[in-house]
């Protein structure tokens, strides 16, 4: 192998610091113009060429942000990304997807990419696996900013843009008791998830008020795996059981969605026989067989906001970027999985 | 100190391109092999050794590949990523997704900046503006491997790894006119994609072998911009003419589920008033109102054979990636949208 020819090695040859190398290569005005000239004619004729990344860990020049997510088949996930490339188009940024695919493994692995100096600035939405925070305490050391979005982890000092989750946890599931469901039951994405756990909290809190204890912690369904074969198999062991609930409050699209598959293939009716809300993005909710109920999260909005904070603080040296905290409330829209007998003939 | 060889001195000596000596140290199947037996002998006889930085541009060393996809928000491209994600997490690799937005200025850039040598390969799936394949050349000519996968440019030298678009095309068609349509409408995302002219040319062999020639090219409708807006308001347009076409074949799942949406507020009665197949990949088809009838591509399997010839190319210098095509069938998947009455009842 060639010897690589970086800073250190012209420093060498010419008796220089590393750091009045770089200072010449930039043209820095602390350097005399004649050791500017030395250092310009030997990178140019042993062909130098800086390392991208090292030098976009001195300086932001990689004109790129990292957008970490646990998946890209949630709507949320499509529609928060065009919120965020709508700042960072203006901004002539790229933006990089990473997908964790739910593992806490693999975001360790992409944040730790990141913190190289590949990035300016990451966006993250954790996955249902991840409780610890030294990734991320990692990267705020290196000193790049990081904004967490939708899934934001508790206890946990960084810029947050989430939705009200306990609100509409509560609403969601008033709404179910409300049209009739004397047996509710929560499907949980996570039971560390902040966003799972509040939106958990809040369908307590709506139980807890209607007098409903019969399932006690057992209202709140948790998966062991997020495949989608363990999703099903979970699922219909719930409804095919003797006691089948009577409303589904979910916390994500995908689990309504194998609910309502499941619900087909065993010839179940929703909304007569079990009623449904689902935290849900989807465009498509109204051509479902029936039209599904969604808690709309304002995603477009959320990857917005979240890319204006994350470029404030990449501009601005000593932005406090860590006192962030947006909460931008969803939107409940009733369709036909929720509604009642007497709604539904009107 | 002795003259410098480099490409450029080779070419002036055997009064050759210094591309042509390029490709020739590379073994290209573009160059003659008694035009490489030339540059060789030379080379060996100078005692050429490549430029150190050069080399080091070739050296793969980001462990990352590009996925450059035009959206997420289709299931196909989410399915292609966890296709492309399995092989490239036993190689170790990262991926970066880029998203180009239909956007053929933002595809350009996005594989320009690939080019720099910030990833080791790409896998490329072009917007539906993509004409010249200028873009690609360049990435090319710096040796980092592509693959174009799904949506590939006709007429241009690349490995490429699609689905039977052609065959599927006429399947779906000839669904439609054996049961009842007399009158169908091609749905096309792009008027220059080779995936959509060799679906609407597919569509069309099924018209002109039922002998149906009413509408001629207004057959097929092409979308001067691909917003929602402007697809809503097209479509709108389409099913509320006097002339109402009694049969769609949708190239996208998107254009379909607009259908979808105009036909639930109109009030337009599927399959009844208007038959639908859909080139689409979405798991919730069967829970759509009605179920939606699909060409269902292999997404995961094209992911993964796209990934699997690149890792090919990025481990084996002289792999003649470019000599690669392979097409992997969709599958028909009758559901209700497309049903005659009869068998509806039945």
């Amino acid at each position: 192998m060639k010897k690589k020819i970086n800073m250190k090695a012209l420093a060498a040859e010419l008796n220089l610091s590393t750091a009045t190398i770089s200072k010449a290569l930039k043209n820095s005005h602390d350097i005399s113009s004649e050791t500017k000239k030395r250092v310009i004619a030997l990178a140019k004729q042993l062909n130098y060429t800086p390392n991208p990344y090292a030098s976009s860990l001195r300086k932001k020049t990689s004109h790129t942000i990292a957008v970490v997510l646990p998946e890209v088949a949630d709507n949320f996930f499509s529609l928060a990304i065009n919120g965020i490339e709508s700042v960072a188009e203006k901004k002539g940024y790229h933006v990089l997807i990473y997908l964790s695919h739910e593992k806490f493994e693999i975001e360790k692995a992409i944040i730790d990419d990141c913190s190289s100096g590949r990035v300016d600035g990451v966006l993250l939405s954790v996955t249902r696996e991840t409780t610890s925070s030294n990734h991320i305490q990692k990267l705020q050391a290196a000193n790049i900013p990081i904004v967490l979005f939708d899934r934001a982890l508790e206890n946990f000092k960084a810029a947050k843009v989430v939705t009200n989750d306990y609100e509409s946890g509560y609403l969601a599931t008033k709404k179910l008791i409300e049209n009739g469901c004397k047996d509710p039951v929560f499907l949980s994405i996570s039971a560390s998830l902040s966003l799972s756990n509040q939106r958990a909290e809040g369908f307590k809190k709506a139980l807890q008020e209607a007098g409903i204890h019969n399932r006690k912690e057992n209202a709140i369904i948790h998966f062991s795996d997020f495949s989608n074969e363990q999703i099903f198999s979970q699922i219909t062991n719930l409804i095919t059981s003797k006691k089948r609930p009577d409303g589904i409050v979910a916390s994500v699209e995908r689990l309504a969605t194998i609910l309502y598959l499941i619900c087909l293939e065993r010839n179940i009716q929703i909304p007569d026989e079990i009623k449904v809300i689902a935290f849900s993005c989807t465009e498509n909710a109204p051509i479902f067989n029936p039209s599904l109920s969604t808690i709309t999260q304002p995603a477009f909005q959320i990857g917005k906001a979240s890319a204006e904070i994350l470029f404030k603080s990449i501009a601005k040296e000593n932005y406090n970027i860590n006192n962030e905290h947006i909460i931008i409330p969803s939107k409940f829209n009733e369709r036909k999985s929720s509604l009642n007998k007497e709604k539904k003939n009107h």
